[in-house]
């Protein structure tokens, strides 16, 4: 099964999501982020994880659903605190809506995600439900300390892989541990699955952080290098100021602290500084690295090779995106 | 056992809970707000709906701090919502840090009450879980409702008591249920403990609406009459706007859209038109129907008559309550 036949059981599925309750107010929004689309990246990882052990893949869907929907609760919440205007080319819920309605439609997202969890066979549910309790408060975590290194003067690179695998890196282990159980694989086999898309997240992270500033805009859907302009402590800023000389370190400094200078500008001197610096080709290896181990755990999974070929290419696809 | 007996238990619980983790701009906030402390009401009727089952309510605590969480969860996203500067005399979570913090915070704390709950025995783990999902689910909507109140021209009162019943009522409902099943009532039994405290919930929301009207500022712990001042549609406004004749509606209607007024004044003004329609009483009167009918329902359940009287009792606390 290929990521795309995937994809087409998990879009069925969330189109036939129960999403017209009342008051409309709170449900048209879960109905219009969800529609919004995306890459639906965690529940077909899932529906692969769970294809590597069992063809029969079916009883992966609802669950793999239950990720989904915990991932956009946890995008409808990031979007209010980091004031994001856009995800996907699309107004975010507090956008279009407000605030409050961005609140609570988040936490009903989120109510879902428990809801469709329930869908697993009760011989792993007590496992799945605390690690899914974990992983959703290492999730929460993450975003905190994402917070904090706004203001936080020092943050190593140590402290940014760190932090992106609590935001974002454990949920795609999860995605897949999940997937692996209820497809048969023990918890040693599923454990090497979590791995893989452990570091598989971590490598997708840095290449977020790079086709901000290297990607094409009309392909990735948010405002051109709207990390430089934001000052977000990205992978490629932090390699920035670690590489710097003195001197381009306290200019770098200085353009994250300067309110005069135009937008425009100040992506420019970032840019050209990243340029000198090698930032892109820093970036590119460390998602290379990360890729390898990814793979390298996934080769040491007992399962049959063709089928973990589906994986990789999956894997591979993820590498070379371009939004 | 009575209430007390159950509230030492929950504050001895509560006060253990692991709030140390990492990062600690995360948990200080829930670790703060737990520790506000407040009723802890629906804890309690988990304590007190096991009791009347089963002598041993030990295993009920931990559940019953699920509720308890999941109210603390409510309460700092509600707090944003409706600008609360105060709760319990103290300052809210988004007052105290700021938005970004109380959203996160009521995120995880959301996931702690889902963490708690996994502690229910396994014989009714299923049953439990699609429970306190579809009533987690209500509130949410209970609280959109009255958020679509504010701007909504007529609300009935029946639309109120819908509204209420979702906001607060059935989570006291789910709490005594839960204690219900946990001390062995079979699903019957544990409906009759659940119709009962959906009344008593219902009339505790109304005595809600009275105190802060008719209540004494200093034991309320928010500032008095905020709801006139906020032109929240109370029980109390609801009944006024039905009782009045053309002339009072239309004074009371000016009296909401008036943006010259003081508060003082405009306090002053709808506390007189509430005293000249007989408000205070009507209210009192339908939270006297509201706890007579969860007595009744009380009554029914098959249990030892002297247990049930520690309920009674509590019943009794809350309706006669100050604050």
């Amino acid at each position: 099964m290929d990521f795309k036949a995937a994809l087409d059981k998990i879009n069925t599925e969330i189109a036939a999501l129960p999403l017209n309750g009342n008051p409309k107010e709170l449900y048209e929004p879960i109905s219009y982020f969800l529609g919004i689309g995306g890459k639906r990246m965690r529940p077909v990882l899932t529906l692969l994880g769970c294809y590597l052990f069992d063809q029969n893949i079916d009883k992966a869907v609802k669950p793999a659903i239950a990720i989904e929907l915990f991932h956009n609760f946890s995008l409808i919440h990031d979007d209010i605190m980091d004031n994001a205007p856009l995800r996907r080319c699309m107004q975010t819920v507090h956008e279009k809506w407000n605030r409050n309605v961005a609140i609570l439609a988040g936490d009903i997202t989120l109510i879902q995600a428990y809801e469709m969890l329930t869908y697993v066979d009760e011989g792993i549910r007590a496992e799945i439900y605390a690690m899914f309790n974990r992983t959703a408060r290492e999730v929460c975590e993450g975003q905190q300390f994402d917070m904090n290194f706004e203001t936080q003067p020092e943050v190593s690179i140590d402290d940014y892989i760190a932090m992106i695998s609590l935001k974002t890196a454990v949920l795609l282990g999860f995605s897949m541990y999940l997937g692996a159980r209820i497809g048969g694989a023990d918890t040693t086999e599923a454990q090497k699955i979590y791995d893989a898309a452990l570091n598989m997240g971590i490598s997708f992270q840095i290449k977020d952080d790079l086709l901000d500033v290297f990607g094409d805009a009309t392909k990735v859907g948010k405002r051109v290098a709207g990390d430089i302009v934001a000052n977000k402590k990205t992978y490629l800023l932090l390699q920035a100021l670690e590489k710097a000389d003195e001197v381009d370190k306290a200019r770098l400094q200085q353009l994250m602290t300067d309110n005069c200078i135009s937008e425009i500008d100040k992506v420019g001197a970032v840019m050209d500084m990243y340029n000198k610096l090698n930032i892109k080709q820093i970036a590119q290896s460390a998602i290379e690295s990360y890729f390898t181990k990814a793979l390298q755990s996934l080769e040491s999974i007992a399962a049959d090779e063709y089928r973990k070929l589906f994986l990789k290419n999956y894997f591979t696809e993820l590498l070379h995106r371009e939004s």
